[in-house]
């Protein structure tokens, strides 16, 4: 049996351990007690300043259709670990709790919360491998492609990697997320048809094999496609044969027809240098308006390099190392247990202890702002507090390191903004998804809102996030009594 | 709009220059052209020794089911690039061709066809991303999963990446290559669901931290899951709670039951110097069958390290580093044009040229063999042939080194084994899946084949991949003639 072809529930795209410990919490007579559990990440991929939140629209439709169904049901009683009760709870399951999360698009920072979930146990428990696969994926992709596209200083970049992508998904939402994070299209069908990230491309070397000659195979294509001919020209020599060919098929078909627009694409060879030569080539045969795009095992540092010797390129068609963040291919966001609700409605923070320090949690339900410079309007510093907390940005705001107590600094003439927004409310959606294009616009946006001290790709300057006073002093209590 | 909860059809997960082709080859009289492709991969990930091919079974899914549906067509219509005809063409096109592959779980080895097409132009060419998408991936998990189980010393190996898998199939399908590779098992429900990869899974630090006490959740535990209760013990602290509580929660409910199997995990801290002093406790406390397993961020490497510094580990959880493959995350499969026919027949090979060597391709229809010794049963070396040479293991086998020929060696008391089986003939399946298991067992047999002096992790030999006499001189001309 495949998964190919076939709609799967995702209900069931669950770590094991999140039914047993549902199970669990149903027999211990906590199926209803209400949790909160916080998304966040611990360190930025390729020690990058910054990351870019997406993934919450497939979380959205994720939770919203959340059941089992029968053969799910099935399925489990077959493993003869769960009860008929418990079974018969999850035949009629549906989430029931409040999500919020930043709006995808939005830069966001280490140990923050990014999404909080307020459910009974067993809902917040479920969702949490879907949340984190999705926010993970998609996370990891825009960030990578937020990188990639900022190095290509405003030359269109192309996500190329469906047939290196790490499965299906992959391909299909990571040229989605390579999207918000900049890139201007894709290779992937698909992903144009479902998600409107425009598709596009011309030829592979097979085009070029398949005729007689590179010169009737350039010729033909510009016959059929004379407003899209962009024609590979490394297939077997580049400057000697396939810039040459290249021009003759555009003078003997495009020229005719009054049409300058039109391209080659480098595939091999030293991309600087051909970039070049093929620059000069069709300068002096007047195809000024031909762009040169390449494409061989793109990412950032090779396209800052590209620049740095003068390649002349207009479009970068970039795939493994993208579509799979080659360089560092894991986000690792996780699901952390934050507080429980009484029925009263009293909050009783949560925290987990680690030998790794890092891997400490900041407890209790939180709220997460960002604080802007109202006459630079750049993004200063993001400020975690305990939920029932007021934040007026008409007050002076003084900001202290966690670590580093003693590093304070006081904030005036701000605004601040809350960025986790409600996308849940009692199980009912509330949070009107943004258009795709509409989140490449707000990601750009927030971007620019960020100094450049933070972009840079070496040694970023540490963007500061830091805690309440009363959050400090919660989590520092917290971690001395469970240490005694 | 969103892929999550919706069936895609595969057919349009292709990039987007194999439909401009494919209507470039429709309107130049080439539609009908047969033509073979091959899929090979130049580089071992991690620098190992061999790959272990696996996607098939979802290829061959996608094969079967490939067709454009009506809102695909209204689709690639608002394209305005495609003339009705060929839009007409595609609405009742289906695969014809025919395809040989080698099985899911064979050991494979660099530049070697992995897998033939031979169908008309536009098939074959649109089916190139599916193929190359569901072969690289789970080649590349397969084979990441083969090292780790490998340095796992036959200690049992789970795969737990889920929430950092790149997309929803890198979960699913991951866990089934990983499977494949040696894995015994996933956390993940629905690959156990569909693929029958058994899924597993007790507890997150959440299930701990939902208790007024450590020891109150592990108790809890066991009395709700006595048969299957691995503790997890690292949430407060390892040794001085985490397995006293174990211990006490065993003593106290699986001792009055008889049951003597049970487990403790930990997922942060120094696993070699826990392990010990964990197994020394439950020793002392009686619990000798309790099993220690251990999830943090492990890979290979970690494993054999572990095993170095006396860890006492039973069983590994690898999550992020499997999933991802993240040391080294792409497995670069490619699909080339290897020949024409004519219509009466006549086979035409083709070769791309590239600046870049290791990127020339092997002209022509070809066929695969594997060459063992006779007496130890060990894989000699990997035999290429054009297709129409007959190979005869009764008779000595001169083998030479295609880029060093003068390296000779002559195999005599042989068998030899065809690699490639026919999987679709004239478009009709004609291949009988294997069960996940037998894949499983067929993989651990055939890297069972190798010498060791392949499968270590550093500077593993270069497995002999020899081209015939017949094919070397094919390829060798065809490189002089296009260079000229």
């Amino acid at each position: 049996m495949s998964a190919i072809n076939k709609k799967l529930n995702m209900t069931m795209l669950c770590d094991f351990y999140e039914l047993t410990m549902g199970g669990g919490y149903f027999q211990s007579g906590k199926k209803d007690q209400i949790t909160y559990f916080d998304v966040f990440f611990r360190d930025v991929p390729d020690r990058g300043g910054y990351a870019i939140a997406a993934g919450l629209e497939q979380i959205i439709d994720y939770i919203r259709t959340l059941r089992f169904e029968e053969d799910d049901i099935a399925y489990l009683r077959s493993r003869k670990l769960f009860s008929e009760e418990f079974l018969d709870y999850l035949a009629h399951f549906r989430f029931s709790g409040d999500i919020w999360a930043v709006p995808e698009g939005t830069p966001i920072f280490p140990r923050e919360p990014v999404m909080t979930v307020r459910a009974p146990a067993i809902e917040a428990q479920l969702i949490e491998t879907f949340v984190l696969l999705s926010f993970n994926h998609q996370s990891l992709i825009a960030t990578k492609a937020n990188r990639i596209t900022r190095a290509a200083q405003g030359r269109t970049v192309l996500e190329f990697g469906s047939r290196r992508a790490q499965g299906v998904d992959a391909a299909v939402s990571g040229a989605r997320a390579a999207y918000i994070g900049g890139c201007r299209g894709t290779a992937c069908t698909i992903s144009d048809q479902v998600f409107g990230v425009p598709a596009g491309g011309t030829m592979a070397h097979a085009w070029v094999q398949m005729f007689d000659s590179q010169y009737e195979a350039f010729r033909t294509y510009c016959e059929i496609y004379p407003n899209n001919a962009t024609l590979l020209v490394d297939t077997y020599n580049t400057l000697k044969s396939g810039v040459p060919d290249a021009i003759r098929a555009f003078n003997d078909v495009l020229k005719p027809l009054g049409i300058t627009k039109c391209g080659i694409r480098l595939d091999s060879g030293d991309i600087a240098y051909l970039s070049k030569q093929a620059r000069k080539m069709l300068d002096e045969a007047g195809w000024t308006e031909c762009q040169i795009s390449a494409s061989n095992s793109l990412d950032e540092y090779l396209i800052r390099d590209l620049f740095q010797q003068g390649a002349k390129l207009d479009l970068f068609g970039v795939g493994e190392r993208l579509i799979t963040a080659k360089s560092d291919p894991v986000f690792g966001g996780v699901y952390k247990l934050a507080a429980i609700e009484d029925a009263d409605g009293t909050i009783h923070p949560k925290i987990k202890i680690s030998e790794n320090v890092g891997k400490i949690t900041n407890p209790h339900y939180k709220r997460l702002y960002r604080v802007y410079d109202r006459k630079t309007g750049k993004a200063e510093a993001d400020y975690i507090t305990v939920y029932d907390e007021t934040v007026d940005e008409n007050a002076p705001l003084e900001l202290f390191d966690p670590d580093a107590t003693w590093k304070r600094r006081t904030y005036t003439d701000i605004t601040i903004r809350e960025l986790q927004v409600p996308i849940f409310l009692k199980g009912e959606l509330v949070y009107k998804m943004p258009t795709l294009p509409e989140i490449q616009a707000y990601c750009a946006s927030q971007v620019d809102s960020l100094w450049d001290e933070v972009k840079r790709f070496e040694n970023p300057h540490n963007y500061y996030v830091d805690l309440s006073q009363k959050l400090w002093d919660l989590r520092n209590t917290m971690l001395h009594e469970n240490r005694d």
